[in-house]
């Protein structure tokens, strides 16, 4: 019987949660006072569900730090649950900029601050995370492009949210590890299906899950796990990120990445060519090389390279090797 | 590639994605002012989103026909979100009937009127539908469980909507058919994934979707296609649905089926035996000879046999031959 079609109730499919559920917290060393749920609908459901459990009030006040598209989206949608506050945005910067932490005007009694610890269309990353002001220090980061592609405190996060289809499994998952004490507390308008209660009551299974993809991400903490946990998977991802922006930075600037180097994603590469005109036939001439969805979000235009923890090192390598050819073909124009 | 990698803005996945919905119109026979949606979730999170998206105010009058277990959580669910009205339930009678529709006193003005098409845990199943009598005639029913297991008019209905997996795929993808007039009327505090008219707008891409199991729900669909379209499919559930009734019906009461015959689901078929102490013998046997999950739900007991789209005709005279067996093995006692 495939796991499809096996009741999400029957002893089967619970030692299958129940192991991806164990190796997850190995792997994030995420400690016995933190709940681990497995939900649906992304991250944009997150953005709605966080400020409904968070809050308990339609009037409180939380904290958003925008630092690219995602985290804009959402700080619009908390402001139909509570009362938000973009303390901090690089939009003016084109999102390629993350704040200087010492210089943030924190509200005071805010119910948590939110960051997008990996912004995917922009590729500003995190590197080191805010301490929250408000009384109950919880830090809530949306980790959907970063997650497990290295080490994270989960100490420092009342809660931590992350669609799977990026680096853990296929689309269809939510993971949310969220501090237990902060459970209990959702708005009456609440859905169940938002309602964190319902769920960590539940363990996942308050309704049919989704079985198939939540083995999948299973298999996938597995196989981090035998690759020696994140700490080895981060040195994969920097290898591979490094060769990238070296390449990147050493072009003379035919090449240019927009982002502040210090906080440049290891997930996430964007970036342009000095002659724009020639960006179409980059990403046509990398197709022939089977090099594919190279082309920048089309908010943003230019290119970018996303190298997930299932990108080998082989494939960043392929990459620059075409950039340098690439460039020598198309330089002395 | 595989679909689980792909960009779902890719040419490639809108190809099975348009596939999909355009061999569900065909199939059920969807006029042009029909949206499909196809969403995450469950049915469960459709118990809030009808009425946050079908009624303008939480004050607004909506009426529920409660013949069962799934009817009764949505019922519930939007007392959240409106003023839903339980105008008949079954629960007296242990949900084993469905009511006779002249004698309904639907509420006046009520926004719409909702139904579960097919009781899973009881085995209770509308052959008709009653007509709702407020001003817009907006019938919603889930139809989670006998989802394309046989024609349906879809004209009769303002909004259906079913979680994929019983019949048509896995876990993970939930399927709404909505007038498109009902679109674009939801309260203020819905969550951008429970608004119809994000996802209408945006073809069911706002986000990432679960595609893998978007592209499994296509190749069933493909696959009903090619069995004849879902009166054939009917004809094949009528055979295995009378084979087992008639079995039950046949044993001189050793089983017993408590749902009035007129309404007996096609697709789960609760039965008993008059000596209740034989009935975990009769699981593990029937576990033995590799028919499993025949365990009654947890919250009626008994036993239930779920023959969905996928169980062939040679299934289901399996467990009947094993039926007439195990009485004849157990019945002189």
């Amino acid at each position: 019987m495939s796991v499809m079609e096996m009741s999400h109730r029957g002893k089967e499919f619970l030692s299958i949660i129940q192991k991806a559920e164990s190796d997850l917290r190995s792997l994030l060393y995420i400690p016995p006072d933190y709940t681990i749920l497995f939900l649906q609908g992304g991250a944009t459901t997150q953005f709605a569900a966080a400020p409904l459990n968070l809050c308990s009030s339609p009037t409180d006040a939380v904290d958003y730090i925008v630092t690219g598209s995602w985290g804009d989206k959402a700080f619009k949608e908390a402001a139909k649950y509570c009362n938000p506050k973009s303390i901090w945005s690089g939009k003016s910067d084109k999102y390629t900029k993350i704040p200087n932490f010492d210089s943030l005007n924190q509200t005071p009694g805010a119910k948590f601050l939110h960051i997008c610890a990996n912004e995917t269309i922009h590729g500003v990353e995190f590197k080191s995370y805010p301490t929250p002001a408000g009384q109950n220090e919880v830090l809530v980061a949306d980790m959907s492009s970063n997650f497990c592609s290295k080490p994270v405190d989960v100490t420092k996060f009342g809660m931590i949210y992350a669609g799977a289809q990026k680096n853990v499994g296929p689309s269809g998952v939510t993971i949310v590890i969220i501090r237990s004490d902060l459970i209990g507390n959702a708005q009456a308008i609440t859905p169940v299906m938002l309602d964190y209660k319902i769920h960590a009551d539940n363990n996942s299974l308050y309704n049919t899950p989704p079985c198939y993809g939540i083995y999948m991400c299973g298999l996938v903490f597995e196989d981090l796990v035998e690759q020696g946990g994140l700490a080895e998977v981060e040195k994969k991802n920097v290898r591979k990120g490094s060769l990238l922006y070296d390449a990147i930075d050493g072009s003379k600037g035919f090449f240019r990445c927009p982002v502040e180097k210090s906080v440049r994603s290891l997930m996430n590469v964007p970036f342009t060519l000095a002659k724009p005109e020639l960006e179409a036939e980059f990403v046509k001439e990398a197709a022939k090389e089977k090099m594919v969805q190279l082309k920048g979000h089309r908010s943003v235009g230019g290119m970018r390279a996303s190298i997930y923890n299932a990108m080998p090192l082989a494939g960043v390598e392929k990459l620059v090797a075409f950039m340098k050819d690439f460039q020598a073909r198309h330089d002395h124009a």
